[in-house]
């Protein structure tokens, strides 16, 4: 042990952990320490740049806080959020895919029922949102628990806005009988990520935008089928083809439609211009 | 780009630096994603292994401030940070080795004569250290700037003192024209790695101690050669053989010779016990 080297050090760490109680653990930390090393003689990591990952780290640590999760942005952006969601989410086809969950998402949203405005107060052209939520053999798949989320036409989640405790555009509903579900909301629009902090110094470096093609989130569980958790893309958006965080899936793009002012589907008299969109999602059985 | 999966994603994302402007970034980048692609993929890393490593690094992250560097510390723990050092120090036989830089290295230590007593108050057995610096040809090199850092008694360095702005066993002095050194300080005792933050649980998670044998650390410049970063180690340490940084070579292993109340090498009349440490330097021509 007195006299590692360049060469014999990955084995003589790896040794060190013979007595993990955890035997997976120590199939995850024995990866993780053969990938960290040879990625640094791969490069040939100097002790400069060395020292450049290490204040990177912790400027992406000291920028973390219960609203603001950096490290899920650096996963997401490398790629590996969305890695991690592909091989955790091997449905058969036809069921709908799954994509990132994002660091949006926050505990507690408020409760509402099928045709209840969910934006609340958010700003953005009204958009009235519906589907059946199905399972794989085409089975209505009743009282499935919903969750939504989006940004406004600011691009901004309710959490990003300084100050405000307010849920705006997210909400929680259960489909009917028959695994139909309708609410009302806004239009999704485009946003950057945050990108005033470490993250969007990398991107620029390495001459990547932040941006995201617009998108609603949704989680939707019920007994007896896997947990689904996805987005819904909006057609035509020009960031489809290069959204940061690598999470855009052909089955997920759909077609907003504007409408001028007139009745809405669930017949409430709008006497401003609106959008709708339909989207029907498939759950696959859990095992 | 709209329909990656688990196998395409990682041409994905390299394909997206294709404009970065700085090509050494990319090279490393690029790296660094396809084995955190490998590592995830390798062992099939689950969205709840995701999500807990999010949060370890959330930890660390919040733990690190001006006086605890956690990021360093995982680095030493997990073997990177001897792997870059190794790397960045490839010597010629007879130069003295390098190993970590760790992380209680401050700025601004004091400033010493040759026979000062740099402990300036730390608790531990008084020890009197001499050696001389030369060039890999066997030439004394005359003021050297010799940084030197090390633990009290107690296993703490004086950063690590709740409330101290003293800096205390830690100094700068230089060789002499015949390349000899000597000081006062106290002798150096093991003592653990922090180990309440999130570091110490992945430790204690792999069955592993946080412990490090004793050691001096030094910092050798001068004009000419390669700057030193280096420890010496006190022969007899029982961590020698399972530093938790991986950082001992048996070429940085000397006697801490213990001595009764008497005369020190520097004239001084000790009434206690007392140590003393010879050690030479050999450094490098620089290129
Ligand atoms: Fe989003
Ligand atoms: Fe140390």
């Amino acid at each position: 042990m007195r006299n590692l080297d360049e060469n014999t050090i990955t084995e003589a760490v790896l040794a060190r952990h013979a007595h993990a109680g955890d035997e997976r653990l120590k199939t995850v930390v024995t990866s993780l320490v053969r990938h960290l090393h040879a990625f640094a003689r791969e490069v040939n990591l100097s002790e400069n740049e060395w020292e450049q990952g290490i204040r990177f780290l912790t400027d992406v640590g000291h920028i973390t806080d219960d609203k603001r999760q950096e490290f899920i942005l650096l996963s997401d952006t490398l790629g590996l959020s969305m890695l991690v969601t592909a091989m955790a989410n091997r449905k058969p086809p036809g069921c709908t895919e799954a994509t990132v969950f994002g660091p949006f998402f926050v505990e507690g949203a408020p409760a509402y029922r099928n045709g209840d405005d969910v934006s609340n107060g958010a700003r953005g052209e009204p958009c009235f949102v519906s589907g059946t939520v199905k399972g794989a053999d085409g089975e209505a798949v009743a009282n499935a628990r919903i969750e939504v989320w989006q940004a406004d036409a600011d691009g901004f989640y309710d959490v990003q806005h300084a100050g405000n405790d307010t849920h705006r555009a997210r909400g929680v509903l259960h489909s009917l009988a028959d695994g139909r579900y309708h609410f009302r909301s806004i239009v999704a629009e485009p946003y950057p990520i945050p990108h005033d902090g470490p993250v969007g110094r990398m991107l620029a470096a390495l001459g990547r935008h932040p941006w995201r093609p617009a998108h609603l989130h949704f989680m939707i569980t019920a007994p007896g089928y896997e947990r689904l958790v996805t987005h819904v893309f909006r057609e035509g958006d020009q960031y489809l083809d290069s959204d940061a965080v690598f999470g855009v899936r052909s089955s997920l793009v759909a077609q907003w439609k504007h409408h001028e002012a007139g009745t809405a589907p669930d017949g409430t008299s709008m006497t401003t211009p609106f959008s709708t969109l339909e989207f029907d999602f498939v759950l696959n059985r859990s095992t």
